[in-house]
């Protein structure tokens, strides 16, 4: 596998779907043939796994099962999209992944972060990202960010305590600190121009390893 | 929790489904209160997930996402049904749990016995079952059983090689060295009478203890 398998993580408001859209731009006009993605990424498995998560009448779920589900709509998309794309030699940006489930399922929602480390390594098997970016920013300045901006539908996370995503960003730190050679953290306190400048040197610097 | 957490294990034709149902009656009519269920177990969320597992258009549903779904539908199955019941005192009788995917995804399928234990464990947590039946017969002989049972559909385990059921079997003798003190092998060579009446003095003396 000759590909580079990148993930962008973080809290709501950290700008980073917009900046990955953009680093998309510019790694092509580069040269790069890039992927970028997310789960369930259209991928049909995990798209129907992923209506069971969502179907708010299913108010029963619990949240391992949860946990479970989204390790198995994660395995699907890896599998049907994420390797394939390695295997062709492409940049895959990830929009979210492994991190996510840690930060807010394993610390945030208390389920334990190597609990939900150890299913997701049984899910990705040996397929852990290359490089991760964390958007770093305190969740009080990533969620007045998102409620200035009235076109983004607001989703369910969004709507959660301040204190949960306040927990999240913990979640992260401990993982940066735990990864320190995969997870490169970036200053998402910056205007949106800088953190992307920031992010795409990071990539590049990578990419020419 | 008062109750008891009973598992009834084994491979094709083993009888184990027939022996169930008559324990279940023996058992109420020494006045336990009993009650006996099967995944997805009439759980919404539980027959939603084993819905994708069994829809016959998921083609390319790949082996770790399968037991991960299982996983998933365990969970809900045993926190909705079985752990309130257990919470009552009741006796429960299942067919087929943890043991069934370690026997036939850990190794049948090849994907590790300690792999998928530890996603079961995450599942299950600390609910494994108090005691396990595992109807041991040979897969040729349990294969003959079912073959000649014309009122019995086919299900799609009934269809693989025999390989297969061999390696099935192989992974019960395994997880009955692994676990004596949990796992009680019943010799189903025998007539369903007499191999009935060895799985009820097991529970008794396992409920009487």
């Amino acid at each position: 596998m000759n590909g580079h398998f990148i993930t962008f993580e973080g809290g709501e408001g950290a700008g980073k779907t917009t900046i990955l859209h953009n680093i998309h731009l510019k790694l092509e006009s580069l040269g790069y043939n890039v992927l970028s993605t997310r789960e369930p990424g259209g991928i049909d498995i995990a798209e129907q796994i992923r209506q069971i998560i969502l179907d708010t009448s299913n108010t029963k779920m619990e949240e391992r099962t949860e946990a479970l589900l989204y390790a198995a709509a994660r395995r699907q998309h890896l599998v049907e999209k994420v390797i394939p794309a390695l295997e062709e030699g492409k940049v895959i940006l990830c929009d979210r992944f492994i991190d996510s489930s840690l930060a807010y399922q394993g610390y945030a929602r208390g389920l334990g972060m190597d609990e939900v480390l150890t299913v997701n390594q049984f899910a990705i098997k040996d397929k852990m990202p290359d490089l991760t970016l964390f958007f770093d920013i305190e969740p009080k300045k990533g969620l007045a960010r998102i409620a200035s901006n009235k076109s983004r539908e607001k989703n369910r996370l969004d709507l959660e305590t301040l204190v949960f995503h306040e927990k999240v960003y913990k979640g992260y730190q401990i993982l940066t600190e735990k990864f320190p050679d995969r997870i490169r953290p970036i200053n998402a306190d910056q205007s949106l121009e800088r953190v992307e400048k920031e992010a795409l040197i990071s990539i590049l610097k990578h990419l020419q390893n």
